[in-house]
């Protein structure tokens, strides 16, 4: 599959409807994954607060993990090294375990796996990766599924403001930084990441309100403040103490900000929208740069080469 | 204070020993704190896992809030509005409050404020803000402070190998990028915010093992490549797949990453020991650039804006 036939493979992946079991009683959630399959925890995280959620993007889990634990563990491959090795530690915990995976040895150690279609790129997959959280926690309904298909099918019909966004980026060098607000911080750092591996360039993202105690001092008087390309990931409705936080700090820093809003009225299509935006300039970035969006040698090497040094 | 005195003052600050009372019962912590108090929460969550810990940096609080959450509030200046903010929402579902703060309108709204001494820079009271967290849930002990103060005391002899450092990136304006380790993402993360607050430039941070998944595939081909300055923060010991996964990512990115170690065996004495070299470096990089490493005027002033909205 060309590139960006998984990208705009989006679309279809949100619909894809197999869920996880989510036990009666719980006291708290732990989701292990790491990087594009990492995502899915992050986005969830940001969204559901009804229990403590807490992120496992290492080896080692919480020590509070037990059988009043939900531990969901998230690998495209099935295979990621840090994601079985907190598996595993969770099982000895007794906590409850669900597995979201392609296959893989996370198939074989997690009875509870939902498997997700194979052949994409792990972060190309992020619909069947992450939309199954969502779907099983009560968080989307399918009408805003269905708004946000058709959604992201006229995003796939007008990719020239993307090509643009890239074109700006690439004709300077400028060194793609995103920032969230809260809700999207996770869909920010979705973007730096894409940056990273679609367009192999160094991106970071950070968020309101939280830059504005620390980035802000940097952004008036930074050298090389010229290279960087400053995005705001939006909804059109923002609480107004971020929208005049948004303002501000454009005005005192005496920056452009690229403001990038959302699509729809749920929070739902907001998300999936503004990450197809992203997966939409990081690929053409790559093209414009002459690298290729699917390549991942040096992930694939370094895992190779830590999997021999032991 | 001059503001070199402000850093120097750090190895008198991790002996404060004021407390915050633990209640007995309670089934997840929240903390919330932005900026430089925000960095005492975040050590914290990195460290104590024995509980759900959730970090609010920014308004509002998450949903499960409630009599069984010990909900920390944490501002230097008592009145950041954020803070505030999610405090009184966390009053309304009950929780048990408590605050570290060194007066303002936190210490009135909240009954249990540990008060901490004035007149510092939040940034600069990284101690006071920390320490008590750490001492109240008893993570550290007598002896590895009074370690750790002479260790500290022992680097505000030696600086120049931060003079060095600070000169390194300084020469050709590079961008400062920090590398954390399990344990140490937080520390990763502190020296970003005293980049960005004391030296004025932009910086970024992130940590091993999940950049190994993202950032990775940039650090080999990236264009400006020769523009960053990256740094890897660690303890002597690392976890074995830690270690070869730093070794690794320099030679398949061909990239130098310059290792900066914490002193002493404790958790704690790296942690503080690297914060104070952090310290150092961004303090003796805005002398280079001929910035005041103490001035936050934009921040205040957008503060002052804020408030003018509303």
């Amino acid at each position: 599959m060309e590139f960006i036939e998984e990208i705009a493979s989006l679309r279809d992946q949100i619909s894809f409807d197999g869920t996880i079991d989510i036990p009666e009683d719980f006291d708290n959630v732990v989701i292990a994954g790491m990087g594009g399959s990492g995502i899915a925890g992050r986005i969830f995280q940001e969204w559901f607060t009804k229990k403590p959620v807490v992120l496992v993007n290492s080896y080692d889990i919480p020590e509070f993990v037990s059988k009043r634990t939900l531990f969901i563990a998230i690998s495209y491959s099935g295979n990621t090294e840090e994601t079985i090795h907190a598996t595993l530690e969770a099982a000895k915990k007794g906590a409850k375990i669900r597995g979201i995976s392609s296959g893989g040895k996370l198939a074989e150690i997690i009875d509870n796996t939902l498997i997700i279609p194979r052949s994409f790129q792990p972060r190309s997959a992020v619909g069947f990766l992450t939309v199954p959280l969502l779907r099983s926690f009560g968080l989307v309904n399918e009408e805003e599924i269905a708004v946000t298909k058709n959604l992201l099918g006229e995003e796939d019909q007008h990719t020239q403001e993307y090509q643009q966004i890239a074109n700006d980026i690439f004709s300077q060098n400028k060194i793609p930084v995103i920032f969230g607000i809260p809700g999207l911080s996770s869909v920010a750092y979705r973007w730096k990441t894409q940056f990273n591996e679609n367009a192999k360039v160094l991106a970071y993202s950070s968020s309101f309100p939280e830059l504005n105690h620390n980035d802000t001092m940097a952004l008036e008087n930074t050298y090389r403040k010229g290279e960087f390309y400053f995005m705001v990931l939006r909804t059109k409705a923002v609480r107004k103490e971020i929208s005049a936080r948004i303002g501000i700090t454009s005005k005192l820093c005496k920056i452009d900000m690229k403001g990038i809003e959302g699509e729809g009225n749920s929070l739902f299509s907001n998300i999936f929208t503004l990450i197809h935006k992203g997966d939409y300039i990081s690929y053409f970035l790559a093209k414009m740069r002459g690298v290729d969006p699917k390549d991942v040698t040096i992930i694939e090497s370094l895992k190779k080469e830590i999997g021999e040094t032991k």
